[in-house]
């Protein structure tokens, strides 16, 4: 009868509530004038079908559960991604690509981490199916700016990254386990790591930060032009963005991206203290084995909300005890948010309401 | 890597989970004018504290896990008042009363019913919270009816019951049993069966049906007005409804109304063959035992949503590949949807679209 919850796991109450399900209708709306129709997976599907389309590990985050039904374990989801790509490569698998799909919903994990306590959690996203272009990546970094914004999330900044950026350049030129440890110590900015295996890639740690002197100096680097095309379409993505969010490059941050493609971005915004979306290039896998290219976004709407973006003023009209109902039908046509007295001594006071009518006008208190 | 889900588990693809989110905004919107703001509860919390507000007997229907983090069995929520119950009595404790929640999210039931086979479901609800009036009756009902019309929902139809009616009119007249008993088999319209215990009741069982009908003949067989509060209360919340939804009355039904106090009904739409909404008035708990007066009402959007209701036509226009950026931006400011063709192969019928970009000027196709 306690009304304390687990670690992790919080109640929103009023108004945080309605600010929450503003951002997601907000940043939904946005999503549908792009063409991006909504897709609502269920909560929970087999746990093997899941798993073979969550990254690596990720299936360790999923509550699982023997369903009495099928007497097979079924898991809950972590992550809405997943089911985006099951979705797209089964039932959607012959609609015509690129196929433009968002969703939101809730995802629950088994255990937090000490940054990231939070276990019941809001995801929000895009994904486009089908491609993964520098086109399609423009879009959807796009839609992304666009629904933070109508959400009335301001300050935003993005940081671009290159996850494949090692393999390309190595080549064949570094043995697996090499390629690896190169990439982890360029990820974790080891500058003596980095140089106990070839000297050569020492530079690319200084190729991160502010985007057009970061580029200048990845360009620089790559005199042998096998970054040109990402580089190319990169300068071609961030042209887009026009301002509309400050751009930093990180071209070698691979923490996160592990499952992207030739792109990767974190978008953050002003005031928040951790990341509020990420998005890249990825593979959807198909059932005979095959990978489709996609590009999309998820937006966490959790730091957002605590940051306490996204708020608004209440208004609210209290109708003293025996306003008739058609006054009260009147008022919230005209778009009046109407608290009707249901017993003589309540007050807007009690109410919460910023208005109150007297003599049917609607009085500021 | 199969696309195969469990039974009672599915995929709401386009255009069926726009409609689902479209519905849920507008009646929601509709509980926000009359002052409900939402509130948003975890998915997940401890087992015991969310038994002991569930139901009896209704815990079954809980999904459980062990979490990690605290040792203890936790619940996935198999439904949502028990929940808002919680943050009422206890986070909301010392908010003045009544205080007016609503509420939208995903509910999960470890196995389904063969009449109701579905396990992952949204609901959707209004509650007040400190009166069970007709006054508070009354609201709670207009709201409901609002929230499904602006949802596009037609032919509505409203099915009142009376809960405690056979404990009101038996007062200390029956052995528990009896009572128990007599309730079951009025529900069960067990004339038999009623006429064995106490054939004063038998009038109960022809007293369902069209509402004003119904309430005539309560009233003759209520000759020494036990139940007079009762039916003027009735009669004063039916009076509000105006021609908005048909009415019925079925004053002995009890199954799904247990927990209801003296107020209950069912809600019905026309072409939608189950239940889509239910509600009454019931009682809080409060950490120290005591009870508080509350109404409110459920609705249930996906059988809504399966019998088509609440769909819209898809309008959406084709930019042809090349279309400049400020002009799909122009065309989205002025509501159009768009959709962008990101190679030149790209058609508007591969990608759904009602409408084509021709010379500068939307064309439907």
């Amino acid at each position: 009868m306690t009304g304390l919850l687990p670690e992790g796991f919080h109640d929103r109450l009023p108004p945080a509530a309605d600010s929450a399900a503003r951002l997601e209708t907000r940043a939904l709306g946005v999503a549908r004038l792009f063409g991006y129709e909504q897709v609502d997976p269920p909560l929970a599907e087999f746990a093997d079908a899941l798993g073979s389309r969550l990254k690596a590990g990720r299936m360790h985050d999923a509550v699982r559960f023997i369903d009495p039904v099928s007497q097979r374990t079924l898991a809950i989801r972590p992550d809405l991604t997943a089911q985006i790509g099951r979705i797209a490569a089964t039932r959607m698998g012959h609609h015509p690509r690129p196929v433009r799909l968002s969703y939101a919903g809730q995802v629950l994990k088994l255990t937090g981490s000490a940054l990231h306590p939070e276990r019941s959690m809001r995801q929000i996203g895009c994904e486009l199916i089908g491609l993964d272009t520098v086109a399609a990546a423009t879009e959807i970094v796009r839609v992304a700016i666009e629904a933070l914004q109508a959400a009335g999330v301001t300050g935003l900044s993005i940081d671009f990254t290159l996850p494949d950026l090692v393999e390309t350049l190595a080549g064949d030129s570094l043995a697996p386990d090499t390629l690896a440890a190169l990439r982890d110590r360029l990820d974790a900015k080891d500058a003596g790591g980095v140089a106990a295996i070839d000297s050569h890639y020492l530079p690319l740690i200084e190729a991160a930060g502010p985007f057009d002197a970061a580029m200048a100096r990845l360009r620089a680097f790559d005199a042998g032009k096998a970054l040109a095309s990402r580089l190319d379409g990169l300068a071609e993505i961030a042209a887009s963005i026009d301002g509309q969010a400050a751009l930093t490059l990180d071209p070698t941050e691979r923490h996160g991206f592990e499952y992207q493609s030739w792109l990767g971005f974190s978008i953050f915004a002003q005031g928040v203290r951790s990341e509020i979306g990420r998005g890249g290039t990825y593979a959807v896998l198909h059932e005979a084995g095959q990978e489709e290219r996609a590009v999309g976004f998820s937006l966490f709407a959790d730091p957002i909300l605590d940051a306490g973006l996204g708020a608004t003023e209440r208004t609210r009209l209290f109708l003293p005890f025996g306003t008739p109902a058609e006054t009260g039908a009147a008022l919230r046509a005209q778009g009046w948010v109407t608290v009707a007295a249901l017993e003589g001594d309540d007050t807007p006071q009690a109410q919460l309401c910023s208005h109150v009518l007297r003599e049917g006008v609607p009085t500021a208190l």
